[in-house]
């Protein structure tokens, strides 16, 4: 019976140990929290079986760690767990960013140890142990990130385990994984919050609250996430977040352009061309299982690929899409109907 | 039998048919949409009872004409209707800006017809009268908007139809209005616009779109709105959105640059600030009751006040509110736990 330890049982590290626990209920899950309570709640509903009384403590004889702290608090306790981690162990982290923590484990863990970084790209606004499910990583992209010194079945076994929790898996270099993050995750955070916060520091904030609906709810539903994850991802990716902000802020700057212009022509046909490509984007979900297909594995992954929600989503859209298709080419709806 | 008239079976008017007829079956429903299959789906579905010839003759005898066209179209929409209408008529419209559509109105509406704007916050992404649904509007805010020549009674007319479909009226001048609008909902459509647009615009999409997930999906999905609305509401409110669109960029520029001077607690402080008012604002839903109270009603707009959706949610947020209060203070929380 092989031994599995999960340092950090919040909403990530705890949801990890129910999709495995699941799946492979002969395993042996230990676990640590720096927050007592957090590890208690983890242990009594099932995600871990036992706690071990320091993070050193919880991975001593497991085959596989799994550290889903907080990312600055990852490279203390590569520091702690380093000299108590067997030889050969696999060390794989959840974290959001992936340059800063594989330098951290190349630097801190010792040699005989291999790391392959890991990030499940899953969550919610609620966080914490008692938010955990399952269910979590069903669907979700699971990025894998090598480094030069990962031993190929350890990156085997990080593929394994995120199609085990039911993610599906795909390989990005830390470096490629940042920037792409910055663009699809963490200015789409920073969006949010600043969003929220223009409107709630306004004079007019009981006037704009009141006439709020689901689009403000929606477009701010990221402040309400995690502040510790905020704030550790913004400063673990500052390079490519800043990147994306100053593209982000150009692009309110093209549009506020037209507006204040009045190029009613050309505002029309951006909208329109923002409106088709994201009709194309839902119709044609993004397609994971292509970079996978030299790993060897037994699952479908074309069965994985397509969560029953976005399927119907997917099948609603492409008969929205075909209706309209019908009714106006693509050129024709770049402009106005008269 | 009164006889009720709406110009524009789209999303909205079609919707609105919907609503009242379930509430006022015995009221003559016309209609008029100047895509001509727009008009005779609403028909068919019993939105409108008949179909007029043109705007002008759907008007005729109507004791209430809404229109809810796309806004640029309401200004020729009140050229054309304004000889047919019946003295004494009341006219209201839908649109989601209103100065210009008062000022419309004011030019082009003949004398002896009273006109009051309204602004039903109801939508979603799906458009036309194929995506109409009589209870679009349950729980929405309708922000009703009297012009100094409304007739009293016309005023507490609109307010009561909007009660009539479900929605949760409040008044606003046009000007507060257009301001608030502004802010609370046109410039998170331009923010949800261009957070598609520089990832859809990127080299790197094809990664992107793969590694994408709920949150850029929910943050972009107004991109996937009326083109013509968003048109018509960006162009009709200039100022007020490019007031709100540079606010937002300082904001944007003021989280940046606690991002690039690595200023770790002012940027922990700002992301705990931004996580506990959003909570607050969950929590403590808006109140529209209150501007209320003066309007003579026998409905409790208490009970129509919190959606059994909101309601749901208000009480697991104020679930886990408490839990962290009691765990740690306001003070503690604005500060990164060691």
């Amino acid at each position: 019976m092989g031994k599995l330890a999960i340092i950090g049982l919040g909403l990530i590290g705890t949801s990890m140990g129910l999709a495995i626990r699941r799946t492979s209920p002969d395993l042996e899950l230990s676990g640590f929290d720096r927050i007592q309570e957090s590890g208690e709640y983890a242990r009594q509903i099932g995600a871990v079986d036992i706690l071990g009384l320091s993070a050193a403590d919880a991975v001593k004889d497991a085959g596989t760690v799994v550290v889903a702290t907080p990312i600055i608090n990852m490279r203390k306790v590569f520091e702690e767990i380093g000299p108590a981690l067997k030889r050969g162990c696999l060390v794989t982290d959840t974290a959001s960013t992936k340059v800063d923590v594989l330098r951290w484990a190349d630097e801190l863990l010792p040699q005989g140890v291999t790391f392959v970084g890991g990030h499940p790209m899953a969550g919610k606004e609620q966080t914490g142990p008692g938010s955990a499910e399952a269910g979590l990583f069903e669907g979700r992209p699971y990025v894998v990130v090598p480094s030069t010194r990962s031993h190929p079945a350890a990156v085997d076994a990080v593929f394994s385990l995120a199609q085990e929790i039911g993610s599906e898996p795909f390989f990005l270099d830390a470096a490629e994984h940042d920037a792409y993050a910055a663009g699809i995750s963490h200015t789409p955070l920073v969006a949010s919050i600043a969003l929220f916060n223009i409107a709630r520091n306004s004079n007019a904030w009981p006037e704009l609250a009141r006439m709020s609906g689901p689009a403000f709810r929606d477009l701010t539903r990221l402040a309400s996430g995690s502040t510790e994850m905020a704030h550790d991802i913004l400063l673990t990716n500052r390079e490519n977040v800043l990147h994306w902000i100053e593209r982000y802020t150009e692009e309110l700057r093209r549009i506020g352009d037209l507006i204040e212009k009045n190029e009613a022509a050309d505002l029309y046909r951006l909208l329109a061309e923002a409106q088709i490509e994201r009709e194309n984007f839902l119709i044609n979900p993004p397609k994971r299982e292509e970079v996978v297909k030299d790993v060897d594995t037994s699952m479908s992954l074309v069965d994985l690929m397509v969560g029953s929600r976005w399927k119907e989503r997917s099948d609603e859209m492409t008969k929205a899409l075909e209706e309209r298709v019908r009714a106006r080419s693509r050129e024709e709806r770049l402009r106005r109907r008269e």
